[in-house]
């Protein structure tokens, strides 16, 4: 697998500018949080259940309007308004622009998002269809159908190949025997790892309809004999032991933050003493305000799955919860980064 | 009238991102534009007539793709594209990410964009509701309706408060006596004018419905007495003569070229020997691809009305054809600037 020689990270920035739109305008004109704060700053939690969000709802809100530089969070989680946001977007101000934005309000897309942040729920999940992305017990998925699954798997396998090839060069592990690719997908990732690692071994876990794929991809990329796919539930089913490193590639923005730290928890009993754990994704601020690009990537994430963008210092209170110390982030691509982890 | 202390361009731009995700989606997933410029580059007429796309639609696609760094066009029109399109969005090559993309195919705000693209008619043009912002002769516009042209009317005036004061600070006409405001709809650049230049009279031209809007606000602006209000069909209607400035402000930009050049003229000869008339609005780039914003908003207009953003030598070549001399693009706010022009 090569790098590419071009950087694709603004073609995902531009694709995700809906996301803009559709949480300044529910902001605007949906949630009325500019005219709420006018009256006078509050705590995120206040704010939230008076807007009768969810927490994970509004972190994802809060943050992107944050990133978009019109509220600020102090030190006691209090939030204000920017000046910015008190002059242009508080309702019957001078210069008020609110309702320009407000011309979008009833647009399917700002709808749909508005739906999601009141419900907390993905799209699909209550559809016949499913949830695309993710699966667990008891929720609808079409990561159990084989078509379903094969359409959402590779529509996401053009990513991998653009930053499978840099995590492999980025993240060396010449020592290491087995790797266990936890919710590997495609094994994009896993194949690029065992292409530049010649002595390693990758157990992929994912749902079996997705395996079927990832089978296919292990023979194109030449690597069928070092790859084992073990087909399961991440959440329940005994995982293997004693790897050497355990990959959680653009897993955990997926779930919510129970989940997450299960699977934390999960990963690190796989892990051989001297093993590494690592958590590839995207980061947000450790303020979460943003960079702006996480931000509205972590409402896509938020619309399709149970999850969203995390910060590395959430990554990292997850990882020290399971005695795992984590090191500095090393770049990949596309927004992505490994936090590495291991018991010392 | 006072200028804003803070300038509130990036919350329009935050605003419009939809159209970023809209019409790179439709390239890839609905037009295959990157597929079809793979095969060999090909003159934008030739592309746009195999695509089925009108020259107004072509030019909002074409621009904001290339505002994207993913198309580029030679002297001759011949479309090709960049490294950057070659590499990551030609279908099924090495790192092609199209489907990643594809995954908003079906969004309805893609579908509704493809549509209008399709069609080259504005939304709600064929519904009962009728088009917004615009009005003409044969189609159904929701600016004939008090209520639907109040609203509409309104929305914009946010943006308009912002702008208006600095457009009357930056454009000095202290020896002028009459304005013909041609579209004038709230009245609010002709009354900021009105403030700033005492010796100054206003004659705002729009239709009936929305010259209520104008009216009230005179009042509240405090310029009543030198605002008047001439409810009519701007192109068809006799308008005012001998005005020592006549300001197209944001107008322009709702018209397809032909309406353009027909509202020039028009304007040019209500014109006093030595009047100015100044084309307030946005401005693509000469070469037609970019900035980015305007791009954006270019789409935006595009869906809204039978206009897009246009380049300031399109202005001047249609200022020319009747006989005005376009000065140097005056900057006022939010991506906004005058082209004044004259007889000499």
């Amino acid at each position: 697998m090569q790098k590419p020689s071009l950087d694709p990270t603004v073609i995902f920035e531009l694709f995700r500018g809906a996301h803009a739109t559709e949480l300044l305008t529910a902001a605007v004109a949906h949630f009325n949080v500019f005219g709420q704060l006018a009256e006078r700053p509050q705590s995120g939690d206040g704010l939230r259940k008076k807007l009768g969000l969810e927490a994970r709802p509004s972190v994802v809100l809060f943050t992107a309007l944050k990133s978009f530089g019109l509220l600020v969070e102090d030190q006691d989680g209090v939030l204000s308004l920017t000046d910015l946001a008190r002059d242009h977007l508080v309702p019957g101000s001078e210069f008020d622009v609110g309702n320009y934005v407000g011309l979008a309000a009833q647009s399917p897309n700002v709808l749909d998002m508005v739906e999601r942040l009141k419900t907390n729920s993905p799209a699909g999940a209550d559809s016949e269809s499913g949830a695309a992305f993710i699966y667990h017990d008891g929720i609808s998925s079409a990561m159990e159908a084989e078509e379903s699954a094969r359409h959402f798997t590779m529509a996401l396998a053009g990513r991998a190949k653009n930053v499978a090839p840099v995590l492999a060069e980025n993240v060396p592990m010449e020592d290491a025997e087995l790797l266990v690719d936890v919710g590997g997908g495609t094994g994009i990732y896993s194949f690029a790892l065992l292409q530049k690692n010649p002595k390693l071994r990758a157990v992929i876990v994912d749902r079996p309809e997705v395996l079927r794929i990832a089978q296919e991809l292990a023979v194109e990329y030449g690597v069928a004999d070092r790859a084992e796919f073990f087909p399961g539930d991440m959440f329940t089913d005994p995982l293997p032991t004693d790897a050497d490193v355990v990959l959680l590639s653009n897993i955990l923005h997926d779930w919510d933050v129970p989940e997450c730290r299960q699977l934390v928890q999960r990963c690190a009993d796989s892990l051989a003493p001297d093993g590494r754990l690592l958590i590839h994704d995207v980061f947000l601020n450790d303020k979460l305000d943003g960079p702006l690009p996480i931000a509205l990537y972590s409402a896509s994430l938020f619309y399709f799955t149970e999850g969203r963008a995390y910060s590395a210092a959430e990554y990292r209170s997850w990882l020290a919860e399971v005695g795992l110390v984590s090191g500095e982030i090393i770049p990949t691509l596309i927004h992505c980064g490994v936090v590495p982890a291991a018991r010392r």
